[in-house]
């Protein structure tokens, strides 16, 4: 009979599983029995503690449907989401930033110069810049896939109850021939992320809000390249230095710049916008 | 702009907790956040095994019920229970061991000497002792509260769909006025764990088994004491060196004898044993 004790429980643990030796399971999974353990160990954990972090769990799961992965926002609002993101971009290119629970992969096709508000209360703003490498190549035919909330704070896909279309507020484009992409829509407003379930309970009792910062999110592809996903904000907006889901990065932020009156552009737009900001994609190859 | 990359964000969401300054809140909060954004680090987890990892959590929280909490279980095989338990046994006192899911805390009295296994199929096992203090010192009164599987490893609260009384084969004792406690029951077989969740797939990913060695679940109360939660086990039998939820410790493990033939009893016993076991319960003072 194997002695097993606060102390050498973890080894036990980590022997029960018979894994291959040298797998990424076996690092992951041992990696995170080491952590499990000492964190228990360093608290000196009590039974009501323990109890409450499984019944939090427990909750998550339970408010949990298809539509709203309750365990997703705990990922966002402990920062977990947020580093998995960092740890993944790559030298040189877009840093990475929340997908978040919002994105459809068939939205629509949407046309260099098209206006994606079509006439949404808010301000109009231009977004535009070239998808290029890290040498500065531009990138013809990268696809900028966007999707975003309104000039409310509420993506459409959430109101689909009171007759929104899903697929409104999100396309994709093709760059053209110089890398470029341009389109007009509505400037997004900030938003809360639910929190009316156990995460808003943490935030709560951690004294924290649900608010994001407004964003605008983009998943960019080119062929031999890797895709980024990421978002968008802007300058001197609010929730820009307190994001409740760490999605802000320093070079992430564009500047929103008013457009002057008689202000013309290099290219043809459907609508003329009262606001604009560029932004580049810089992708890195992939492998 | 606050600057927040893979290194700095880890104090950033610390920091956006804005929680009582020396609180135990705190502490485990902050404790968890550091371990977690390590980890992570460490594996330098790719979005892939970050999304596996959130929905194998959205997964325990689906196949969870009020009467199956897949949560707990995949503490159990993670040892994190049994960890829990060591570090909460006091210093002299009989050691704790899984609380389990079918405690009942209002099971029916059982008299001293009373046969729990009220005629089912196999080994008829005498099981006492005496409920003290650390001291030595005998404890009148206390309550042995225990519960187990039958002779085929099954609780009847899992076959009430099949006509058995979840009431079966648990009971509440006083211990006498020299602390003993002493009464006859069906010596219990193994069992697995629940394994037809993610938990179970975890455990067949891992190359594990899900059985548990065979045991007897008690709770000790006596006034002015901690109560104990534990569990007894017995000498070389199945798994008794690898629980499948790590419950067993050597100062639990009794030691199962033949009851000889004509052997006398010091107490008067309502059915004649074919084995027995002693287990003495320690308690420490509350507080």
């Amino acid at each position: 009979m194997r002695q097993i004790n606060q102390f050498t429980i973890t080894d036990a643990v980590k022997d029960s599983f018979k894994t291959e030796e040298g797998s990424r399971f076996k690092f992951l999974l041992e990696g995170f029995i080491t952590h499990l353990h000492d964190y228990t160990r360093e608290v000196n954990m009590t039974h009501q503690e323990w109890m409450g972090i499984l019944n939090f769990l427990y909750d998550c799961g339970k408010i949990s449907t298809p539509e709203r992965h309750e365990f997703i926002l705990l990922s966002d609002v402990l920062g977990f989401s947020a580093l998995v993101d960092m740890l993944n971009t790559r030298g040189g290119a877009t840093e990475g930033s929340n997908l978040g629970p919002f994105y459809l992969d068939d939205a629509p096709i949407l046309e260099l110069g098209a206006d994606l508000a079509r006439g949404r209360d808010g301000t109009s703003l231009l977004v535009h810049g070239i998808v290029r490498d890290s040498l500065g190549n531009p990138l013809p035919g990268a696809i900028v896939d966007t999707w975003q909330a309104d000039g409310t704070g509420t993506y459409p896909i959430q109101e689909q109850a009171s007759g929104q279309d899903k697929f409104d507020l999100r396309g994709k484009m093709t760059a053209n021939e110089k890398g470029e992409y341009y389109y007009t829509t509505v400037l997004p407003k900030p938003y809360t992320v639910p929190y009316d379930g156990p995460v808003g309970d943490l935030l709560r009792a951690g004294n924290r809000h649900a608010w994001r910062a407004a964003h605008l999110h983009y998943i960019v592809r080119a062929p031999g390249m890797r895709a980024i996903t990421t978002e968008l904000f802007f300058e001197n907006t609010e929730y820009i230095d307190n994001d409740a889901v760490f999605g802000v990065r320093k070079s992430l932020i564009a500047k929103l710049e008013p457009v002057k009156k008689n202000e013309e552009f290099a290219f043809a737009l459907e609508t003329r916008p009262d606001a604009k900001c560029r932004f580049d994609f810089v992708l890195a190859p992939e492998g």
